[in-house]
């Protein structure tokens, strides 16, 4: 990790599963934008917006083009060099404005591919994980290379509390095993983009 | 499955997971509500349209009340005996518009629950083997009770051709087949309701 | 529950899928046995040893017949009414000696066929929990029928302790909820067996 | 792929989970040591074999120290640079004897840790392929990284045979992707390793 001057700076493209405001999980993505500015030179974590895609239907493609929102969606995810999911367990398994996202950016072209990523999830139980299962399930189609380790699941209802009620994040334990993360996901990339 | 004339008429609800006008799955599922008319005494299948619920995003609900086009949804699915999903593949996994479905039916009152349910699939590949387990992995929090046999998961590019181009299933095979999964559903909703 | 004297005595086969003499997951078993004999009336549990299979190769049958210690497993396993699983998770999936015990019992006539299960498990991370939704899996070709709810993860290493140095279950909160395990598994068999 | 004069030689560990003799996932191992031996520079296939590992049983470690049997396993795994499963499916995961080596090498230092994967399985149904994904699952614990691409499932009862009597491969399309697999698996290895 020496010469870190020396790295080109990597563009995360972050995305929250969940369109609620206040969500944890747009907290977390909040957060690790804040440490990637602070302490990871070389890092830096752009939030992708995908409250605005239509529900996938490919009858509303024509042509091989997709509808405005969903074409601006999908150059912002090609421009990235990796990406960090913010994602949330609905019923066990993905949130649907998540899924939603990944969809529209496979079709054709899929702009995921040959990307390493990576997930932080934060709700009940536990705390997220079993969504991050079917995710990896669903990276293996769209050619993501995720991390292994650490993964953050964060038990979003323990004691002390985790986020405020605007969704930040507010425990320094949880925030140093986000940062934990980032330099994994920072790391992984450089190591399979050199050449 | 004597004395068939004194079941009572048990109501499944159909839900496809595509939104798409010539989906092969909302081709299964017409076939299903044809093949409960023809021959299945006692089990008649009520197509359920999704294709107007937003997508989900809890900011939407006020005072545990929801969207119009989600409530009518709720009043169906709570008034089901059982249901049939037609689930096709989406990248490994559920399709985004189904997962938005079984969303909204979970929040609050759980309408899915201790109701029994099947899934057919078509598509590529595994013939959307992977959506299926995903799915019964969802029905584990919203406490369906998933038929195990026959799984029916239709390779829909394999010859001889097994839809037209409308998405009808023109393949008496696997109409058959479709007809087993029907009497399997019945038969386990029967068990399930008896008392 | 009332008229718990008319019912019949169901019989839980009790599986602890790991082979460590102090295992939680075998304690869990014990402690369910316990709970039965105490305050359900109508349920008994079993325990069935899987130590002393060999690891599964079908080369070891012959003209359909098993091993001596497959055979005497298996006939056990037949016998049952209903299973109650102690699952550990072993590398994020089915530890390796239930998956053993669960594939011999399986082969030629599968003795697990249309017959309820349940899940408990106990461990660090999420107590289990992967290992339960892999396990789920088995079940759907397996035909076994497990309850949804309630669930049982058990965080072994939380404080206060929740099992002694020989394995036992000392923790008055989780023995209620595997007693609620437990009714809801006598409670589904019985509905399945009704006629 | 020019220069393939000056890559290391880099060392495949095969390892099938099936014990059986004539089984077609070993089958697949042995064509695969063929393919690179005659066609694919750099890359060596050495065939572990699991069939003399005791099941798991921690009770067996001594002071850190495992069975002579899996000392053995294990220090083969950490000499390899990368792996190749013959992963067949077990009533709908993954089979017992590979779980069990898994597991094994698993134990105290992580054998498996920050190296490369690939699975290849042979069966009927999804040809083995619903075993792939809980193997995935197992690899985020265990730290491997697979390859997302080709993926490799042998209909094995599909016509025209794709094996004989003994196991052997006798179809040259599923060799051509067996290739491609094993190029992909190199690629992504050298990929990795690079410094």
């Amino acid at each position: 990790m020496e010469a870190a001057a020396a790295k080109p700076v990597l563009r995360v493209a972050a995305i929250c599963g969940s369109l609620r405001k206040t969500s944890f999980n747009r907290g977390l993505l909040r957060a690790a934008a804040e440490v990637c500015e602070d302490s990871i030179p070389g890092l830096r974590v752009d939030q992708l917006d995908i409250s605005d895609l239509p529900i996938i239907n490919t009858d509303l493609e024509t042509d091989g083009g997709f509808p405005p929102a969903v074409e601006a969606f999908r150059a912002k995810v090609c421009q990235a060099d990796c990406f960090l999911f913010g994602a949330p367990e609905y019923n066990y398994s993905i949130a649907t404005p998540l899924k939603n996202a990944l969809d529209w950016a496979s079709r054709g072209k899929n702009c995921w591919a040959d990307k390493p990523a990576a997930i932080v999830s934060a709700g009940g139980g536990f705390g997220g994980g079993r969504s991050q299962y079917h995710l990896r399930q669903v990276g293996v189609f769209l050619d993501l290379h995720f991390i292994n380790k650490p993964e953050l699941c964060v038990q979003a209802f323990q004691q002390p509390p985790k986020f405020d009620n605007d969704g930040n994040l507010i425990d320094d334990q949880i925030r140093e095993r986000l940062k934990q993360v980032l330099l994994s996901l920072q790391a992984f990339t450089l190591r399979l983009q050199k050449d």
